[in-house]
């Protein structure tokens, strides 16, 4: 049943975060696009989690965008000779930080949600359990809020964008419990930065390392594969 | 001979303006990084153009990024069903708007930038006789601005990032003057957002029609064909 039938756009790595943020936006009676970003990342197998994330929550409308950011680099995540940090997290924006990334998809996000006239985007940044990136952080989240009226027709007929980021304050944790709660399978989500042979996850990474610290706190149950275990 | 070697990222249409813009980076000394998009629009035909304007101005290195705008649609630029209009400005914001085009070109470009170590970016927007677009207006320039070093690096190492838009108060002909001081060849810009068999400029679409208005208020050379004539 849906309590509304606006039009959403929700940005969809196919990683545990966005399944949760696409799944309560659909909890809450959006109609969804589904926009997935193909970015030649190293981790490509995630665009499979999204397409079966898309099935299971019935999205319509899946667009996945090819954008080879591979072209700029800059990123343990775009280019192959920079590793995969595994030993755990450090104080400083690690290599896997892509460039500008949220901040381009966002804007892809909003370009779409301008062109279906949806005034609602969702996207599962969050800044608690996160690798530390500066577009995760809450005050991009709202100057780029801030940004969507000028750089759009909002501007010109007084409505306004809202950037919903509804993981944003959430423990990697709580994160877990609402996808159980929301009655998610965990493992059609991927998180890992760095896939092994066989399309396991590594299990080192500072993604998986979250991913796996809060499904153990959780007690959840997780049949994703590690490569290490 | 260089003023400065600082790098800078220089967005390229291929039209009039940004050729000026990337012309008047190089004259400053900046060491130029040329980025194309192509996103599918009904005037391709301009990134023949870029390239040939990259070749003019030495430019090292020109990425040309697919991005596939047509996914999205909702402008005449990125629907063929819908017309280019051919009348002469209105008041309103007219359909060859592209949703949120600025600000995703923009952050591309600042993904290459903070890829490069770049701090400098050129974008040839201009909001006198343009054609209405909200993200022609200053004030998204300099919303951009702000949001740039939140959205990267640059926040947490105390740097910041220029966004460069020298054409933003110059009037139509001005540009095209600096572009003769500049002894760029005009008919090496394209401009038509509606190209004609053969690769004719319509000449009736508002971008036709304020480059050619301008081109003769300063009674420049411009050896464009325009099929209407």
């Amino acid at each position: 049943m849906s309590t509304t039938s606006r039009k959403a756009v929700v940005l969809l790595s196919g990683g545990l975060d966005s399944m949760v943020s696409a799944a309560m936006a659909r909890e809450a009676g959006y109609e969804l696009y589904a926009l997935t970003i193909d970015y030649n990342q190293r981790h490509r197998v995630e665009i499979d989690a999204a397409r079966a994330i898309v099935a299971r929550l019935n999205i319509g409308r899946h667009v996945i965008l090819p954008l080879d950011l591979r072209q700029f680099g800059g990123s343990a995540l775009t280019e192959d000779n920079i590793a995969v940090p595994k030993g755990g997290g450090g104080a400083d924006i690690p290599v896997t930080y892509v460039p500008a990334r949220n901040l381009v998809f966002l804007s892809l996000t909003l370009a779409w949600a301008e062109a279906l006239g949806a005034l609602d985007v969702f996207i599962g940044v969050n800044a608690l359990d996160y690798s530390g990136y500066p577009d995760c952080r809450p005050e991009f989240i709202a100057g780029f809020t801030n940004l969507a009226s000028l750089a759009t027709k909002a501007g010109a007929d007084g409505s306004s964008f809202s950037v919903h980021a509804p993981l944003q304050y959430m423990h990697k944790s709580d994160i877990v419990r609402e996808a159980v709660r929301l009655k998610l399978d965990l493992a059609m989500a991927w998180s890992c930065y760095d896939p092994q042979p066989g399309n396991q996850a590594c299990g080192l990474c500072d993604s998986c390392r979250l991913r796996r610290a809060a499904v153990a706190e959780v007690g959840a149950q997780d049949q994703t594969i590690y490569s290490m275990s």
